[in-house]
């Protein structure tokens, strides 16, 4: 059997469940590599997956004897078939956070249960630790994004508007990769306060403050990184915010490490922002995998401990509304002593078409 | 109020719901033209849209006095606000077939309802008759896909990929609209096979038949169309097939009308197909307006009665496993008397690039 499947014939025993629905095909496809629409059922004895004459075929190629797999058309699994699969299970799992209450009943009447017991994110919370080939996929993605980054510093340029900016790198990553792992944020001037900016028809002008939020997939796998940079020069009252968000990011490196709890690391940042008068408005940062937002989440409402391999953001921001926004973001690995970047691009000033200002005000030199 | 709301607390009266928790983000779209994550609440007296920081601003700028609704931040509502909200109420609708097993179990506690009462998809079911302006939308939507469709028929030459004609397609859409309302589908030879085909890097060959599913948004409503067209010339062995599908395609429009039964529309079309020895592998059609895919869906699986001011598709295929596919897509309004087209491209044999084939087989013209 795949070892991800019998990690789940452990666990299922461990919590005493004869049975087990799974039905959110990211679990589905993490445990399987099945991408199609159906439903992967674990009774006493086998493992079976129920789809339809569209994906048959695709399932089939995917699948292999070693995985020990049954595929069923959904066509073919007749009322009593469907009351035989769980016969004899007392209790049988099923995923309440993914399934909706008129499905839960649909279950309870279609396979005849009488206890569908809640399984609290258990494949989620495997998803947390990546293996090897996961993080390499992850780390090519972070690759391919800071490419992406440097190539989009020289592509800008005074005039272009955010959404324009944000066609460039979706066009990037629909090149090389599966495509962006999330609706690319270009904002500039004033909308870089908002935390989820939509990339507007606004132009980006000769002294500009730009922040950029961007992410691919390869292999199924996302990156996520941000970047808040400048266009001339770095006003001098976005000096203060930039800095601090910097300190921030970089002292976090530290302590994102195997063991640290997330609403700690979440409190510090906050205490350290309210210190110097600022709100810390969005979360600290969130797992990255299969999916672009998924546990752990990092922020003051969840308590989880950072564990070697999980590979998570680190995205401190300060938004000030009506005025401005910084935020630096980094997908991190946490290693037993700290954490390794797969995000290497700059977090120092970046300042693009520093000619522009250089004309006219000579004495206001952006550091780079 | 606003009449969707005034409409929606009359239903609740008649279906004897003091309360009522709106948690579908389209839903509320419908409802508010609030575009945000929130919940809508509807209490005895009151009109509540709970989201957070981040989006208070935009739902202030949507909202009227005139729509009588109060927001709130999530952070300034307290324990005892959310147990207060429903007080007194007897049962409390929730959306059964949105909200999770997980969500109606906090919903019970954070509320705390003793009877939340399923409410059979009552906001979907309002939704599936259209008004003047949604109308408006989705034949503006329609327009544009038939636009576009002539254009990459001009565009399409042998030797493209199929991604390429994919993308050509979402930027021509991005350019003029909101942007594509499903993945296009681009399938060609064998791959017309595949009613879900995924474009894939296939070259266009210099006789070949192509399928393209495609669509857009307009001002949030989706279009929706399908065509199987040929390159150099239309095979002998595939003119029974597309016409035997372009015949039901035809007749239907004469039988999609206020008060036909989406079950019987579906057995007539499946009738004909079998007659001649094909199956109807996939559904007839569904409902299209917010929602690329809403109801009523069209398949011998439902049974809903078609109405006035519906907007549907009438999408008959058939797909021979390894061979090919044929199949054509309208997107419909439902009258009193039969159906309006919304889509306007043509539907006869369509043959591009025909000079490819006529140097070398002078014998086998295609039919225009």
């Amino acid at each position: 059997m795949n070892p991800k499947l019998q990690w789940l014939r452990n666990k299922m025993s461990s919590l005493d469940l004869q049975g087990l629905i799974i039905s959110n095909p990211i679990n589905i496809k993490y445990l399987t590599n099945i991408e199609a629409e159906g439903i992967l059922l674990l009774t006493r004895k086998e493992n079976i997956y129920i789809t339809d004459a569209r994906y048959i075929e695709h399932v089939h190629s995917i699948l292999t004897l070693y995985d020990e797999i049954i595929v069923y058309d959904m066509n073919d699994v007749s009322k009593e078939d469907y009351e035989n699969f769980f016969m004899f299970c007392e209790n049988v799992g099923f995923e309440e956070y993914y399934v909706t209450y008129a499905q839960y009943k649909e279950y309870m009447r279609k396979y005849k249960i009488n206890s569908l017991v809640e399984t609290e994110h258990i494949i989620e919370k495997q998803r947390m630790i990546k293996d090897e080939e996961e993080i390499r996929n992850i780390k090519k993605a972070c690759e391919i994004t800071d490419n992406c980054f440097s190539y989009i510093l020289d592509y800008i340029k005074p005039g272009m508007t955010e959404k324009q900016i944000a066609n460039e790198i979706e066009e990037y990553y629909k090149e090389r990769t599966e495509g962006v792992s999330f609706d690319t944020i270009v904002a500039s001037g004033e909308n870089t306060s908002k935390p989820h900016a939509i990339p507007s028809d606004r132009k980006i002008q000769d002294v500009d403050i730009i922040t950029i939020d961007m992410g691919c997939i390869v292999n199924g796998y996302c990156s996520d990184m941000t970047r808040t940079f400048f266009v001339g020069k770095v006003p001098e009252y976005v000096k203060p915010v930039y800095d601090l968000v910097l300190k921030n990011q970089t002292q976090t490196t530290e302590d994102f490490k195997d063991g640290a709890s997330t609403r700690l690391l979440t409190k510090m940042v906050e205490n350290d922002f309210k210190l110097n008068g600022y709100d810390l408005v969005h979360s600290l940062g969130h797992g990255v995998g299969m999916e672009i937002h998924e546990a752990p989440y990092i922020s003051y409402r969840s308590d989880t401990q950072l564990k070697e391999n999980m590979v998570v953001t680190n995205e401190p921001g300060i938004y000030i509304p009506g005025k401005f926004g910084v935020r630096i973001e980094d997908t991190v690995q946490i290693t037993k002593f700290g954490c390794i970047n797969l995000t290497n691009s700059e977090k120092n000033y970046i300042v693009i078409c520093q000619w522009v200002s250089m004309g006219t005000e000579k004495n206001d030199t952006a550091k780079m």
